[in-house]
């Protein structure tokens, strides 16, 4: 029998899983805590691989799925925010020695775009944009059934698009990106904002406000909440629409939390997106899709990287 | 012998040439003038291509370059403004019969693109940007030695992204695209908006002004010119730093007229790609350079593609 190992780990926990080749359920499966501000993260990884790996061999490579940046080709995860401990970090260099086995990674927007691609939403699609949108707006790209990684692994970082050079701060320190006006941050802050001032609202000015309380909040009627939601979907639109003018893909698959809060988001981004593309021949039988697969994508991306290395086809 | 056989059509002329796999000179070329404008352009392109064409056979395949949009995957010329005859027109089906070959077809950017990383200043590398600055801001892209193509056969449109929502109107009907920023005729049209606010300039108003008399003004001091080249090199490092966080190149080439200004644009580009990049990692050991291949960038780009078809490289 031959196996991959799948690891997805992330700032909350560390999940690993152990797959034959042509059975989508995983034979073994692991979840533990990362405790990712403790010391102590690379062993608690070990221990977690080591309850799935099987007693007569059999592993023919192992798939990462991390928090980025990394960098893929090198196998070095270089600073990820989520786990202090690991900076300029040589995971596949680690586990490869400890396992003896080759070790693929990828961050995790990169390889849930992978696994929406090969499992999920984007199945039968060759050419997937996926796009995640949460506390940030992160993608992964697949053109000509392959991942895109780029020369330095740092390809598909869609939330950080320029599209108004005055626009909002962004977390990364630039203005106006994709992310500063569409994350779930972006609207809680849009509408703080503006009830500083003056606007009225139902909702009250609080630094810890979230898009799930705007989204609530514009579903019981508010105007500013559904204004915030409108503002978001219409620079959304300009952002895909520059995203579609460069890959031209045949589905955009959508995951994240603020993707769930639907036509609050989505009907204000398709009339942008209309209003903005190039060209309509852009949007004919273009599939806008919702993620299929949750929180198993990075585990399953991770499992896709591995098998597609091993046969060559990535 | 196996020979592939490369046809460059644009508004000015048709050129046709005829290439043994291991030579990069051809065996045989044609050039015609296309007179796009009157009737009877697909005749002539049929006799320049029999003027290339071997008495003994043995031609494999033909490829194709024009004016876009178009789609390459089923072989159609769209609408391209340059050839106002050719609409919806299936220029793959009608050579592939009348010379009983397969025909293999892109756009003039994307395939100078394609020559640009096979022949010219791309070569080596495996991620490559072209952008052509001229009328237009085009561009093609290749991945893992792939070219990029899309769904529709539409991607790569890089000079049509949005950078600024309220930027100045682009020749597409959209606002803000890099290329109503950054195009010869946008460099000249901002030029003659300031002079018409009142800035003072050893240019007049005049709406046949080209880039290359504001760069000549310019290089002699004159201080709107060289400020219309800046504004133009910031907006065009706005959207180079957007492409590279999405493609991740090892190497950008620019082409067309506009890019042979050399500092006067490049140097507030390089200037702002710095400033806007999205992590300094993008800009490690990436090569920026000025195309090598100069008009016959279409033709071999034509060449590359036939050859890479033929064997199921693309």
């Amino acid at each position: 029998m031959s196996f991959v190992v799948a690891v997805d780990i992330g700032g909350t926990q560390i999940r690993t899983a152990i797959y034959e080749s042509n059975n989508l359920a995983p034979l073994q499966h692991q979840r533990v805590r990362s405790q990712a501000l403790k010391p102590g993260v690379y062993d608690r990884l070990i221990r977690t691989i080591e309850a799935v790996w099987p007693k007569d061999g059999g592993v023919t490579a192992i798939g990462f799925s991390s928090p980025g940046p990394l960098d893929p080709h090198k196998g070095i995860i270089l600073a990820t925010p989520n786990i202090p401990e690991w900076r300029d970090f040589p995971i596949r260099a680690k586990l490869a020695e400890h396992f003896g086995v080759p070790v693929h990674i990828d961050n995790d927007a990169n390889l849930a775009g992978l696994a929406e691609w090969k499992y999920g939403a984007g199945k039968g699609h060759h050419n997937v944009l996926y796009l995640t949108i949460s506390t940030g707006i992160g993608g992964g790209v697949i053109i000509d059934d392959r991942l895109l990684q780029g020369h330095h692994g740092l390809a598909a970082e869609v939330g950080h698009m320029t599209i108004d050079p005055d626009g909002p701060l962004c977390g990364c320190g630039h203005r106006g990106h994709v992310e500063s006006f569409a994350s779930g941050p972006a609207i809680a802050r849009y509408v703080n904002e503006q009830i500083e001032a003056g606007t009225k609202s139902t909702l009250h000015a609080d630094p810890n406000l979230s898009a799930r309380q705007v989204a609530d909040a514009a579903l019981e009627g508010d105007s500013l909440a559904r204004a915030a939601f409108t503002r978001a979907g219409e620079y959304l639109g300009i952002g895909v629409a520059n995203y579609l003018a460069i890959l031209d893909p045949s589905i955009i698959v959508f995951g994240g939390g603020v993707s769930q809060v639907g036509d609050l988001l989505f009907k204000p981004f398709e009339e942008s997106l209309r209003k903005n593309i190039l060209h309509p021949r852009y949007l004919e039988d273009l599939v806008i899709a919702r993620a299929a697969l949750g929180d198993d994508a990075g585990l399953l991306g991770a499992r896709a990287l591995a098998e597609l290395k091993t046969n060559g086809k990535n």
